[in-house]
């Protein structure tokens, strides 16, 4: 039975085409990009295209762009970076209540232990935020906001150009994980207005184990890490290239298919939730469908565990999908996106996301609606709660 | 002209096996191993294994290893998460003076940044350090003692064993950098009674961007990048399945290999050496030959400058070998390491670093004993300081 993979928020297969320009920098031009000889040069003038072309994606300077290994230490250098370089003087930070664990917990750490204020910003029942809300948060000793491009549990957009222009007129550095963000939807540093953002390869057809982060010209921060100098100092340590370089051409191929990409997506999204709707009842959509993600459909079905779903949807059909709810340690506790948008405990842990990716077809979908309206009536006839009439 | 890539210590070819095993992580089994699907369970079902296969390398139980993105992270993790913990009660920190970039940039910043107090312990002018500095350095406010396992420059290896006898005895703990050592040379983290150590797969052909720090069972470290819970939450952001899953298959090969591959690179720079020795006038070989790395020479030619030599290797002979001075910002200056074993800034800047692979060849140290006595030759006849009768 084929697998059909509706998980890509979590993590994407890296497209064949990224690999195959990845291998010769396994063996032959193995080079450390470090290094002052022909195998070193090779590497590093390997990493300044990838450099350029990450760069291209998000329309960028190219000597705006560090590597890192992945979006949450791209998250953490912006974060612990702009704080550590202006608190204790600015020490406020303003964030959602539906980040990323790589933002969220990384500002209540700088608030339990470095005397930071955090403003948690509330969302609608679609997930955004009230820029009204924003502007009378930012006070003189705002440091930084950090707001999310796009949700990865409901595929929610903020109006981050707006949140850009406020940040500008009041003269405050704007962070964004935008992580879910590259390569789904158009997305230009400049006309957004930010001035750090950060990006994972994984998420759009690159490979696991590397990222960036955007620095724009003039943005000071404090290095998180020491080491040799690599990376302007903010990354030091020897250069992932085969990574960089499968990163570059992730971003190449995200860049010219944008628009096939995601017409496709939302063609499936489109004809997934068309269909749920018409065949289970009790069903509720998450997020704000003027500004969502294309590839994403987070869904409710109500009176059922979600991780039981789950586990049925990858047992009878081999379909993967993620839950709303984060096991973290073993205790399962409801989403806290979820919550933030008003969803009750009971509905979010009932919720599933379905992510699409390239690879997906409308038969996929047709047998996924084989497979799920029976499971969801078989789970409901076990819960008391379920309305009896079904 | 075939490549002669004498530059080990910088990076390492990726083993062709090592690829192997990696390529189907990109793109069948890419799963996110957070992920509580099939797809999740394989990526993380590969990535113990390879924890299983990386902590046979270094006599640890799994469950004492991390992945990191390299030898750099696992550094910062490791000093600084002790010394967070335990200063300001305790923060005095003794290192050496010839250590990597990764651990003396990173007690620096302590240094200046956060009251750290440092002990740089000398060398002597082989490289190693007097276990009695070592003794009489400890303190009741001494936090850690972080010294490397194998010097990257000269090959110097410490007396690790002893070190870890002191250690436990005044009850310190004991972090070690051991990115030189892991492959190339017995390593035990119980034998040698260590509590941390920094290791990086490149550097024993596994591939770049992945790496793993030790933590003894009991051993306390605050982390240090903040996100969802990975690796215990001292490496937050999702596992590189392929980079971990290389670096095991690495580590399995580095145990299988480690006799024959001592012997092989021991054979072709003893080979070198004693071609050196009888060819070229006014050398010096750095390090301790008693305690050395077997694939290092690291030889100072006297009268030249090493990065002419390097150059003229590089173009002349296709032969990529290291200088013993480091280039920073732009910067020339001598190596830490040999002005720190007493060697002159004159003679620090004729250095060169070659260090073999599993792939080199007796053939190869031939052409290049063909190449390099005429190149000295013509360096030394343009230099105003060498004996006038060459």
């Amino acid at each position: 039975m084929d697998t059909i993979y509706l998980d890509h928020n979590a993590t994407t297969p890296v497209d064949p085409k990224v690999v195959e320009k990845m291998i010769p920098y396994f063996t032959g031009e193995f080079g450390n990009p470090s290094s002052a000889h022909k195998k070193g040069y090779e590497a590093s003038k390997a990493i300044e295209i990838a450099r350029a072309e990450f760069a291209k994606l998000i329309g960028a300077d190219p000597s705006e762009i560090i590597f890192t290994s992945g979006g949450t230490e791209a998250d953490n250098i912006a974060i612990r970076g702009v704080y550590f370089k202006l608190a204790p003087e600015k020490n406020h930070i303003i964030t959602t209540k539906i980040e990323h664990p790589a933002v969220l917990q990384t500002v209540q750490y700088l608030e339990k232990h470095h005397g930071a204020e955090v403003t948690y910003l509330d969302v609608d029942t679609g997930g955004r935020i009230n820029l009204d809300d924003l502007i009378s948060s930012i006070t003189e000793k705002t440091a930084l906001v950090t707001i999310m491009t796009a949700n990865n549990e409901v595929g929610t957009i903020q109006p981050i150009e707006e949140i850009g222009k406020i940040c500008a007129e009041k003269g405050v550095l704007f962070h964004t994980d935008a992580v879910q963000a590259a390569g789904k939807m158009p997305f230009d540093v400049n006309k957004l207005g930010i001035s750090l953002a950060a990006f994972s390869a994984h998420k759009f057809y690159g490979p696991k184990g590397v990222g960036a982060l955007y620095i724009k010209k003039g943005v000071r921060l404090d290095p998180q890490t020491t080491g040799g100098g690599q990376e302007k100092k903010f990354r030091p340590g020897t250069l992932n290239t085969p990574g960089i370089v499968g990163m570059g051409e992730a971003a190449r191929l995200a860049r010219e298919n944008l628009d096939s990409h995601t017409e496709h997506v939302k063609g499936l999204r489109d004809y997934f939730v068309s269909r749920l709707k018409e065949e289970i009842p009790h069903l509720v959509f998450h997020g704000d469908p003027k500004h969502q993600l294309p590839q994403v459909a987070s869904v409710g079905f109500s009176f059922v565990e979600g991780e039981s779903t789950l586990m049925f949807l990858d047992m009878d059909g081999n379909i993967q999908a993620s839950s709303g709810s984060a096991c973290s340690a073993g205790d399962l506790h409801a989403s806290h996106v979820l919550l933030a948008m008003g969803v009750s405990h009971a509905s979010a842990n009932g919720t599933i996301r379905f992510s699409f990716g390239k690879d997906n077809t409308k038969e996929q979908v047709d047998k996924v609606m084989e497979v799920l309206p029976p499971i969801i009536t078989r789970l409901r006839k076990m819960s008391p709660l379920a309305p009896k009439e079904e």
